[in-house]
């Protein structure tokens, strides 16, 4: 395999934002194709440096998108799209795929209010055929919809392409989806983007394997031997070809690594070959774009390709930040009197606490720099898992590892540690095993949008017998947490915020923590009003509170600390005392922290006025998160309005401010 | 390989439960390792007598159990149980566990109320080291027992060995499993039990592969040459063992099927060998042993094995109810006259719908039987998809078809249905795609206790937004909603319980039914309590208000039907009318049906009385349904005594009951 030098590395990127010369002339893909396949390279590195020219203004996820430029092209050019169907695996590597199908004006205002979306999604365009935000789903999803085109009389000449990279690729649902995929007759073709990285490094066996299929040194020197032999003895022939080695590539498989996975799941396989080359991926393409049956295509692609910085270290240019696209330098807003963020709070907590207690093992699944688990990797080698992309058995290791007696941190995201939702249930939390879960990027996440918001994560935790659930509203109380989670039989739960926490001095001492045990923040004799909130969000409610007694109007702020269980003595004392009780979280108000305040007043047949603020009923699109905030009634001065208007409700049905005291 | 003769036919099951010679002398594995590898076989054979003799009469799951007896007894024989620990991949595998392990008296009250579990679980014995209630989650619990014990300075010559199915490994858990299985260093065994069976029929390619690898005719053919030669060649010689052919049996794969998966994942492995020559089990087992590193070793067992009918027919024999343990004859209980489970008119209904409507399709995870999809497979071989133990897979395929234009129905367990709940919420509802979720078993499902129990499916989807939630009380309800299902744009879930429903002429015409309008069923001017229900336990409702109403006390029963969106009409209407309401569901009761009900009538400001009725927030255990709901207050008994009590409160704050009117 020959390095393709198709791809320019195109450093220099125009002064200013306007298209050059070929692709200013795309609208749509069928524009490209009309270009000739000697036109492409060309293509390909305009797409790169209008990419760099937008990317380093309104950041986004860089690297993966430049490592799939050629396989984007190839595939519009060869296949009739949107008649036929390219289901993209995480949207991270389809950036160009936008710039070619109708948004490369609108790119600039990617992730934006109001703008499109950082992933592909079906709900901003025809060519966006399934939600990409989620990995693993594409081979299923590809499936499903190929199957369905084969069985109707109109549609069965469509295809249907999954483009799923190597990470994505070693998560249960793709497995799920490659061990159906012959089951029924279907022509889904599935294009592996081999680029050997997740957002970090990637683990796992599957990972090792799609590399020594690729990087074989002996394939070469013995693929005529063997091949001569094996078809003199009769192992195979051109008429048991397919039976026993369904086409040259897979030779390579079996003589350099001695098995092909795809082929054991009944998949042909064709690999791997240049994922830059792009006239010579038209060419495979248009090759096998008529087989029929299910079929992988293994492509090699460079993570940053085109851009040296980001080829160099690709993780750290996976999500860069704004850059300078001439040097290469990032831009960085963050000054040393910052506070850390919530995640680097936990990576240093846990660390702090692992020094102390051999037990406490972290775990966590393909986001070790998201997290900080990785912190921990690099203290504590071997006490430290990124299991990959596999939430479900980070949580069921995390119980194996809790039922041999250890303390598993594992920390998630909220919106992926739903893929582990029944690991949860079942193999910690019916078993009473002493897993922490440490729910990252709970809550409004901003700009990644409507599939990685963590909204649910009080609602589908809740009903869970024995899981404790809390969120703190500081660091204090984060490191608290985690260190009284030690102390504790059973599971718990903490979560917290994307983003940065409240102080730069978050170092501060750990102390025990009792479950059910919250906190009053504030206090007036005047109040008629109590707000009970629930993790950092409260800091919005701290300012609402600030700016209303300004106007000499008074609430009483409450810091619950825990979910579950939900503190019922400071519940018994807003029964008692206030006239209204207004619940503040940042998630799904359907089921949170705010039923539990509720289900737990109305058991005990209070009577007094409950209002709930929360994230809507509704999908919650990509902005700023104080932008959402605001659009779900969140920040301080939606929460002043609403305390404000429930203060004139109080005082207008009963004017005796003294009536409960 | 040839067939073992140890395990010898028994279909003679002793008149008395007493256990035969060598079994009666067993209280521990520690008297098993007492004995002769010789009398292995009787040992065997005893177990298997015991088995039916216990089976005939008090029901279990039976096929799977008696096809793992060998395996079982040779673990233990050659494993210092319970320090090696043993991790089984659901339970019905492991009858034979259990009677080694000390509860051989107890096994007579299997999954009763008080007895002990159908299932593996470490609440019960220290031999059970880990949850087995879901399929696929053993590989991942057991690799973080095995890490775990590696790194402790007292454990690490501890054992670990997870026995998993050949169906429980196609599920993704399993497979990420197996994907991390190499990334740390561990002694992990993992015993592949194939037995070429799910519950139903098995499905997916890596079952099509495992029996490419054990059944290959073409291996001893050309072993030996194509050894010889690529030894020669240089291919392999004793030093590259290591690199290129492991072991003499991965020759086998590396010929016959050209790949073998595990080694891919860089497991060594072992196998395929006979799973009921329990003498070489035991050699096999005490050679690899020690070995470093993990290791796969792939057993052929036969399901139902020792008695014939089960033999012949094992999905039939998976849970086949009393049966006579001479004839092997079914014991049926089911009158002519009697109602249809609520899965069959599940069934016939889709089917029915089907035949009339070309977009639909039927999809579950290997539940076939279970949930009467099966039937649609009969009708409509292309229309009807069994995944194999692949939930999240399910719903993404359903969701992928969907996308192309069908109507998918996906039938699953409720506790199972937990395993795709991202791809409910990522691959589906996101998109708004009209997918039906028909949850089948939810609530309480008896016998097969905490692990199967549905309790905690309204509480995960009420936060969804967009997903509308429905249950019915009766026949005529499931099928309309099922009918109306098909007229909505976005995805709905319809959840009804294990067993008969309610009535034999349930073949009633279909009709509209709107979202969120349910319906009062009784009414009397002296009300003063409205009991609010969804679902079929609302049935237990109807008992309770006739029983009370002939004490004189008077309560109105609404059918919500709806759980989302919640009737507001009806909620309106109680609030004005009533002075407290009850609730009542059969799940989980934080943050379901109830507080769908309360956080509407708080946010109204409304001030009556809201009890809930529904599970409380503990672990359910195994017994009848009937004896679980006397548990949680849900019988008509206990609901007319909650009624009444709610009753006695409200006359006596408010003698007057007219107020309200």
């Amino acid at each position: 395999m020959t390095e393709s030098n198709a791809a320019m590395p195109v450093n220099k990127a125009p002064k200013h934002n306007e298209p050059p010369a070929l692709l200013a002339a795309i609208e749509t893909p069928q524009d490209v194709r009309k270009l000739t396949p000697e036109q492409l390279p060309q293509l390909c590195s305009e797409l790169r440096q209008y990419m760099i020219a937008n990317l380093c203004n309104n950041p986004g996820h860089f690297a993966s998108s430049m490592g799939a430029v050629e396989i984007v092209v190839a595939l519009h050019y060869v296949f009739n799209t949107p008649r036929d169907r390219l289901v993209w695996d995480v949207g991270h590597q389809a950036y160009a795929h936008k710039l070619l199908t109708g948004r490369r004006e609108a790119f600039a205002s990617q992730r934006t209010l109001g703008g499109i979306s950082g992933f592909p999604t079906p709900l901003e365009s025809p060519f966006d055929t399934f939600m990409a935000g989620h990995a693993s789903n594409s081979i299923s999803a590809a499936l499903g919809m190929a199957i369905a085109d084969m069985q109707s009389l109109q549609d069965c000449d469509r295809k249907t392409v999954a483009i799923i990279g190597d990470a994505s690729i070693s998560g249960g649902l793709a497995f799920e989806g490659l061990n159906n995929a012959s089951n029924h007759p279907n022509n889904l073709l599935i294009i592996l983007n081999d680029n050997d990285m997740s957002i970090d490094d990637n683990v796992g066996a599957l990972h090792h394997y799609l590399s020594d299929l690729t990087t074989s040194k002996s394939y070469n020197r013995w693929r005529h031997k063997a091949y001569n032999f094996l078809r003199r003895k009769g192992f195979i022939n051109e008429g048991k070809k397919g039976r026993i080695i369904r086409f040259n590539n897979s030779l390579k498989s079996l003589i350099s690594a001695q098995k092909n996975i795809f082929e054991g799941l009944d998949i042909r396989y064709f690999g791997p070959f240049d994922g830059h080359d792009v006239e010579k991926l038209v060419k495979v393409l248009s090759d096998i774009k008529d087989m029929t049956g299910p079929r992988i295509l293994h492509l090699r692609t460079t993570k940053g390709k085109g851009f040296p910085e980001a080829e160099k270290n690709p993780a750290a240019w996976h999500a860069p930040g704004k850059f300078n696209p001439d040097t290469g330098e990032k831009i960085r807003k963050k000054s040393p009197n910052q506070p850390l963020l919530w995640q680097e709070v936990f990576g240093h907590t846990l660390i702090e606490l692992a020094e102390k207690d051999q037990r406490i093992v972290g775990i966590t699944a393909a986001m070790p720099s998201g997290t900080s688990v990785g912190m921990m990797m690099e203290h504590f080698p071997d006490r430290a898992f990124d299991v990959g992309i596999s939430e479900g058995h980070a949580v069921t290791f995390a119980g194996g590892m809790a039922a041999a007696g250890r303390r598993p941190f594992v920390a998630i995201y909220s919106s992926f540690l739903q893929r582990a939702y029944d690991s949860i249930i079942h193999d910690v939390a019916i078993q009473g095993l002493p897993v922490t879960f440490c729910i990252d990027r709970a809550g409004l996440v901003g700009e990644d949008g409507v599939t990685h918001h963590g909204l649910f994560d009080l609602c589908y935790l809740r009903c869970v017998p024995g899981l404790k659930i809390a969120s703190p509203l500081d660091e204090e109380t984060l490191r608290s947490l985690m260190y009284s989670s030690l102390s504790f039989n059973g599971p718990m739960a903490i979560r917290y915020p994307r983003g940065a926490a409240t102080t730069p001095d978050w170092k501060t001492p750990m102390r025990q923590l009792q479950p059910g045990e919250g906190r009053q923040l504030t206090a007036h004799k005047e109040s008629r009003i109590a707000v009970l909130s629930v993790g950092p969000i409260g800091n919005q409610v701290t300012k609402a509170i600030t700016k209303l007694a300004e106007k000499g109007i008074y609430a009483d702020h409450y810091d619950m600390i825990w979910v579950k269980p939900v503190d019922e003595k400071i519940l018994a004392k807003v029964a008692a005392r206030y006239d209204a009780v207004l619940t503040v979280e940042d998630g799904a108000v359907n089921g949170g922290f705010g039923s539990a305040v509720a289900d737990w007043l109305t058991a005990g047949g209070h009577s007094l006025h409950i209002e709930k603020a929360g994230i809507p009923d509704r999908w919650i699109m990509h902005a700023s998160v104080p932008q959402l905030w605001q659009q779900c009634g969140l920040d301080a001065d939606s929460l002043a309005q609403r305390i404000e208007a429930m203060y004139q409700t109080v005082t207008t049905e009963n004017p005796d401010s003294s009536y409960r005291k």
